[in-house]
């Protein structure tokens, strides 16, 4: 294992410093426990806290700010934080509207969140995130896991509360987000957890998995490597049954087209994936009106990348679009 | 070689025209020869081009648009543009006040750029990035080489340009900026050229690359793998001897601190060596005012990161501040 690190305890601690200390104008750390919050708290809004097992950065972190999250709790490297984690940062960020929390469906996740809600003095709601279609119930998952497609809802349902909506509409619209949302990932490589000091999974040179989780765990089925167009075609087709199985047509909306790297692939490529799934969906009668495409839910070192299509309404274009100041994901004024 | 390609001969342009239809909005590319332009042509100010070998991206066509870059020209992977590239680029792109070329110091590019120059039927100048304190001379090099403090360069000159600044103007900024940056890189990992298909350099488990190239160029010397304080130290010591060496008292300015992935290192680790030149700077009496994590100029799939300092005054912070809106870089209105 090669990576800039000092001692394996560490790791999060000096990499959440980094991060704070890169962007002390906007956010504020909290160690012991820890969590993050936006610098300058906002007031009379639904708070919006996210957070889980570290390893995927930008996310959650990385979308604190206006228009974004409140506060973000990171757990250690593919581990949940833990309940007290989310109460103080729900402490620190509410602002007398309620907390809503964004939850990646992974169990130790919604167990320790539900922890929290059931102990939290104000009000609280969930948008549980689950929009990976590669399998049902997987390594640490009831029910589809909660990948790339978890940005979508948090962008959305950040700029929603901006406008002072209360907890119910915050609520709504996130799930509207999460079932109008579809991603499926390939890896090319394992990622390695730095205290594991190994592989997470074995893959040979000449193959790939197919519907990879953002830890590294199983998909569909490992295949053998073969031409970006097919692999990406064999993404853009299972998410495309998806949304028939869930009675969507997606020809009859417009869509924004994600492609996620997951930490180790080249901007180079993500485009080269971005030119074909963005032809596949157009053969479809899909139109692309919206796009972001690089690392924004990642899995450490892992080679590979998802493909994620979020059929918009007028309502969602509206949230997409509104200005954005994080780390992560910035625009507007 | 695991990448996400179909065939070997079209990855330049499938990556080039799934980024162009990813930001259909802001810019438009041109084939054969290769340019990409913003979309909205600017008027009556120097246009700012840059170019150079694919894979670095999202250095230069990411930068592309407002407030920064008015046209690029990529080569093919590490492999310097042409001339007609860069004439078509200028006449596209020339607003009246003349071309800017900015340019990394390697000697197909110099070369190049040049001829383009010559030929080019408006008034031009070129700023030459040359802050790699690595190594003098190197394999592509007569000097120092450019790397990613050419990101600062271009921001910068970009700013200046929207306001009007005639062409003298904009190369005095450019060649200022450029003197007051320095950088060194390591690489962990040597990146894959798809038309190579195996890695550029063999390098052990236990071994980096101190002071390495963006093109996996070799560095100062090979060193057995340590632990980050103990890498990122050497990074900071020689950056900031490199600018005892021109003369500068580090101590004496405000500092942009930039840490840049390769393209293969996750933002965790970038943190986290953030975290510790932050504090070796603040050590030697420097004020980081300004930062930058992220994959800003890569190297492909290559594992490392570089540290990047630039010495700011009032009008280099005036102009890193000011809005920019590019798919790599976006702040402001």
């Amino acid at each position: 294992m090669k990576k800039f690190i000092n001692h394996l305890d560490n790791v999060l601690v000096e990499s959440l410093s980094g991060f704070a200390a890169a962007h002390a104008d906007s956010v504020t750390l909290h160690l012991d426990p820890h969590f993050i919050t936006r610098k300058n708290k906002a007031v009379n809004k639904v708070a919006i806290i996210s957070g889980g097992g570290s390893g995927h950065e930008p996310l959650h972190s990385g979308y604190i700010g206006v228009g974004m999250l409140d506060a973000a709790c990171p757990g250690h490297v593919f581990t949940s934080p833990t309940p007290d984690q989310m109460l103080l940062a729900a402490e620190a960020a509410h602002a007398d509207k309620g907390i809503l929390f964004i939850v990646k469906n992974y169990a130790g996740d919604v167990m320790n969140f539900e922890m929290a809600a059931e102990m939290l003095p104000f009000e609280s709601a969930t948008v549980l995130t689950s929009d990976d279609c590669a399998v049902i119930n997987s390594t640490y998952t009831n029910g589809r896991r909660g990948v790339a497609g978890t940005v979508i809802v948090e962008k959305c349902v950040g700029s929603l509360a901006e406008t002072g909506a209360n907890l119910q509409a915050c609520k709504a619209l996130g799930d509207k987000v999460n079932s109008r949302t579809a991603s499926i990932g390939v890896a090319l490589t394992s990622c390695i957890v730095p205290a594991a000091g190994r592989p997470t999974f074995n893959i040979d040179d000449n193959e790939l998995e197919m519907g990879v989780g953002i830890h590294g765990e199983p998909g569909r089925r490992r295949e053998t490597m073969r031409e970006a167009d097919a692999i990406v075609r064999d993404c853009v087709d299972a998410i495309l049954t998806d949304f028939k199985t869930r009675n969507f047509e997606p020809n009859k909306h417009e869509a924004l087209l994600l492609i996620n790297g997951f930490g180790a692939t080249p901007l180079m490529e993500l485009y080269l994936i971005y030119n074909t799934a963005a032809k596949l969906c157009k053969q479809q009668g899909i139109q692309i009106s919206r796009s972001l495409v690089g690392n924004y839910t990642t899995a450490l070192d892992m080679a590979g990348a998802s493909v994620t299509l979020c059929l918009l309404d007028d309502e969602i274009k509206q949230h997409w679009d509104s200005p954005v100041h994080t780390a992560g994901l910035r625009w507007g004024s």
